[in-house]
């Protein structure tokens, strides 16, 4: 195999995705997995063959994708942009059960307007901010009773994402973000009922707040994206062991620079991103922490720096003979910090299955 | 267009290149573009046309997507690894001459044991380090002499890149590091050559070093790369102004957070790349310069964060109704920090020509 490559432990990945499974069913509600991460037709397989009912895409394309590998339920979990709209009509013509969001008066319209003029009703979920992080209508908001009004029948639910979680490492925090974000989804659906509306489905997650939430009351499906890869970041917050990270990048030790202990690699930032998401976590992973080939962590050596294909790993506490223990040709992997990031790097995964033969699984990339 | 999409203004590129090969002309020296940068087949057509002789690439497929193309004297400027040798020697049987590097024994060796395995003489330049960067053998180093007696008839010249300067801002700091980077090339090259062997060749190069130097006596050839598109690096660094900068991301306006004065896009990072490379400067552009949609810069407002597919652009200052100025739909164009690394999340640029024609121009990606 040529480096660097996007090697994927599918063993591993399995087993991550039985996990966020069997939460949604203990918490009694629908998976509808982000498939933003790995853009990829087999994982989606395997996580719908355990379970998950429908996905959630981050673009358009992504939901063409995998409508066309026979996916009918898709939520496209962007606001929606008045100039993508004839696109999500030609996917709902041709039979896609396709959901959009909005947060906005002028995007409600938006819709609306354009499903009037096509004689089409959208199916349309209001994005709700339940952590002031990104987007969305505040619970309290009277913009959200507005917003509503104006979808009308097209109103399907309201959705949010406590992306503050990321931001977070101890299980008392991450319990109570997954609470306010349950607490705060509910209560917008509440105040949407009790003007008279209807508001079906209630969607919230993350990964961490899925993997730390203790009741999701009032909520009927989960969204998380990572979980079915897991990276450093994930390992900072606290919600997986660096063991269950499934993604990782095979490389090739292409020099040295003996008296500073570098170990150059072919593994620069086009192969591991430029995703420092470590940086300001309470453990710097740098570019990334480096394995062996099989996998098994080398303990303070990190991928300290990174050019566009060069890599420069280096013990955090050096004294490591590196030209002797890691000789020219030397094969590692490296576990990235982000693996929605790192991921989007490549073209496709090499999967190793459990009998050790590696598949290669496409990944889409683009808009 | 929909959006996000990578836009090439092609007369601001047209003049970035002419820029370089008149400096490279007045320098006495050739130049060999970097082509990492674009990986596009048209914009190495204008640098050839410019005068360009030969390319300089950072992975085996970029040389042979472009000896494809007809392009056949051709530098592999990254460390040969071992196992890529079978690659680099088909891609000599076809008639290709590719010039591979190494900085070691271990390197060299390798490359000359499997040359003589399969009756072959590759061309190979030692690289050397000129200022403590990255790779490469120190021009004083005994390791030089033996290295160059190791390739006997292989070795064809001396490499050095002063990646160093990436990190300086002053015309002084500037031209004394293209100094320092000629200057211990051009001994490494006098080393050899006292030692009684032939290096004819003699190539330095990076965009802010090929922009300061005042003399390359002793060089042969200049590389350099991202002065064809220019970035928010290298205008921190001094050597463009911004409105050279000839890479820009169109994106449309998806939603606001209107008491916080947030401007939310859809170029997050999966389009900008997460690339911040001017944290660390003089200037931090968050995530890149926002501009109108004909390019014209917007005093103050920066991407300032980023998600997947969520850029939030905001004011500095503040101050400003977002929602007014920029209602949903309206369409703006992000400078990116760094155009190498923009550039690759996409699969084509969207050449915009003299005449305000937009081509297709496709894009290399991968390994």
């Amino acid at each position: 195999m040529d480096t660097p490559a996007a090697l994927l432990d599918s063993v591993k990945m399995q087993r991550n995705i039985q996990r966020m499974q069997q939460r949604a069913d203990s918490l009694g509600v629908h998976l509808r997995p982000h498939v933003k991460t790995h853009k990829c037709a087999e994982v989606v397989a395997a996580q719908i063959a355990a379970g998950a009912r429908g996905i959630t895409v981050s673009t358009l394309k992504e939901a063409e994708y995998f409508f066309e590998l026979g996916i009918q339920d898709i939520l496209y979990a962007v606001a929606m942009a008045p100039h993508k709209l004839p696109q999500a009509l030609a996917l709902r013509r041709r039979g896609c059960a396709l959901t959009l969001i909005t947060d906005s008066l002028a995007g409600a319209r938006a819709i609306v307007d354009f499903g009037a003029a096509q004689g089409e009703t959208f199916a349309v979920m209001i994005e709700i901010d339940c952590d002031g992080h990104r987007s969305g209508v505040k619970p309290q908001d009277a913009l959200l009773l507005d917003i509503a009004q104006l979808l009308g029948d097209s109103l399907v639910g309201v959705l949010t994402h406590a992306g503050e979680s990321y931001g977070l490492d101890t299980p008392e925090a991450l319990q109570a973000i997954a609470e306010q974000e349950r607490a705060r989804c509910v209560e917008a659906a509440q105040r949407i009922r009790a003007a008279g509306m209807a508001c079906d489905q209630v969607s919230v997650g993350s990964t961490p707040t899925a993997l730390s939430a203790v009741s999701l009351e009032g909520v009927t499906e989960l969204r998380a994206g990572v979980y079915a890869f897991f990276d450093l970041v994930m390992h900072n917050i606290g919600v997986c062991r660096t063991e269950e990270l499934a993604l990782s990048v095979l490389t090739t030790v292409i020099g040295h620079q003996a008296e500073k202990g570098w170990i150059i690699t072919d593994a620069g930032w086009m192969a591991m991103s430029r995703d420092r998401g470590t940086q300001a976590q309470k453990r710097d992973f740098g570019y990334g922490q480096v394995c062996n080939e099989h996998g098994e962590l080398i303990d303070g050596l990190l991928l300290s720096s990174a050019n566009q294909e060069h890599g420069v790993a280096r013990f955090e506490a050096g004294g490591v003979d590196v030209v002797t223990q890691f000789p020219l040709g030397t094969r590692l992997r490296i576990l990235p910090n982000h693996a929605c990031a790192t991921g989007a790097q490549f073209g496709n995964y090499n999967a190793v299955l459990h009998n050790g033969e590696v598949q290669r699984w496409e990944r889409l990339r683009g808009w």
